[in-house]
């Protein structure tokens, strides 16, 4: 089964577009997991919330940096995560790796292969030579940084050189590393940022499209939909789903703001599932 | 003290600007460690090496994929190596990062305060959002990706833009991004690419380099060591020093490879300790 099969699968079971993003803060836990030691506190989070939200979220995205906080431990906690969501959701290692050939595959190994990931985020500062070992496996993705949410993206990603802005030579890039290869490619497109999101799906009906920033960071769900059509896309949020409440109720409420999500992202503009 | 002057005192009392990169393949582990458990046979593979090259490398670089490839082992693996390396030489984790703000933070707590490491390095392609959390706590550097030595690197870092190509604007906001914060903002040059090594030595006398790529990726020690002139420089081998031996002198083998890019790299161009 390739990537953008089993993410089809996944979305036509929950009727959903929404990636939960497992960035656990150990200063933001709820209530019921701080007196606990910090590993386990993670761990029995990630899993109340993957629980709370299984049928309303076609995928999960553990961001590394959050995991490799905790040192080893963490990594075990990372490891633990992703065997506990369901294997007909969608698992996304954001790791942002970008290094080269051999050193790419070890990441490739580490995420894919030991940790059982679905698709991974890759940066493609180094070029081709960083995404291309990403691909060499069947099934699997990897979503490569093309035009991201935060404040200074533009500084690089919206130069333009030859007429081309930086973060569409991004795009091309990816898409010619997984030319031949078993493995595909996607883009990561701020939600902040929908008008090279409509540009992008017009250039790339076909590409899987991982796009944060909804939320917390203040880009708007509905503009989302609009401008990504109707290929394949996942949308993320992080903070809003799992800070929804910091008390006893916050998987109810988490489950709630997953609900919401879910609906504001439908295909159908009146809500409800699609 | 800051990440230079702790630099500057390594290569005072080595005599040497080797950087010794610690890339553990699993595939290619001498003899002595091929019948052990594997995060043990890169534990004590990696004691000896360091052991046997710590009065010829004025610093270590580990890279994160391969340890990150044996899980939660590995992440300790890295730790305890870290940990060998003499308190008055340099480690520079090679994990490449790039998140933004709330996430970057996090990298830094893993690299620096969990694991010890002086300095990381740093993909600039979500601009300097995540350059600056790095550089939050004093004597820690970032070592931002400018001219890498892959094959690929011209693709997006060669690209001009309003006359200036990415690479240049690369190194202009990792410098930017340091201005006012205790930590200090280095830049990672391919030594395949000695021309941009002396065009930035030039623009920037006084910012560290690190420069990777002598040896398997076919860069020349003696061109670097002219580009570079006399500002902040290490220069990275892993593979001619780690398996310069397959067998069980390895470590000779080892600290031979070592000594002998070490009098490559002094500043007399007659070899020797400078």
């Amino acid at each position: 089964m390739t990537f953008t099969e089993k993410l089809r699968a996944a979305q036509d079971a929950t009727g959903s577009r929404l990636c939960v993003g497992l960035d656990p803060d150990p200063a933001r836990l709820p209530r019921p997991f701080q007196s606990k030691p910090l590993a386990e506190a993670v761990l029995t989070f990630n899993l109340a919330l993957i629980e709370a939200t299984a049928d309303v979220a076609c995928a999960y995205k553990p961001n590394l940096a959050f995991y490799e906080a905790l040192g080893a431990e963490g990594w075990r906690v990372f490891e633990q995560t992703v065997a506990a969501v369901p294997d007909d959701r969608v698992v996304i290692a954001d790791a942002k790796r970008g290094d080269i050939g051999n050193t790419a595959r070890m990441y490739a190994r580490a995420l894919f292969e030991r940790a059982g990931a679905d698709a991974v985020t890759v940066s493609p500062y180094m070029g081709s030579d960083a995404v291309a070992p990403f691909l060499e496996t069947g099934g699997g993705c990897a979503f490569v940084l093309v035009a991201t949410s935060n404040a200074s993206a533009p500084e690089l990603q919206a130069l333009v050189a030859d007429g081309e802005p930086v973060y569409r030579r991004a795009a091309r890039l990816a898409v010619a590393a997984a030319e031949g290869r078993p493995g595909e490619a996607g883009f990561v497109v701020g939600a902040t940022r929908p008008e090279m999101l409509a540009e992008l799906r017009s250039a790339y009906p076909d590409v899987p499209f991982l796009v944060p920033g909804v939320g917390a960071q203040g880009g708007d769900a509905a503009a989302v939909v609009e401008a990504a059509g109707s290929g394949p896309l996942l949308v993320n949020s992080s903070r809003g789903i799992l800070y929804a409440s910091g008390g006893d109720d916050f998987a109810a409420a988490a489950r709630a703001a997953a609900e919401a999500l879910r609906d504001a992202l439908a295909l159908s503009p009146r809500g409800g599932r699609s």
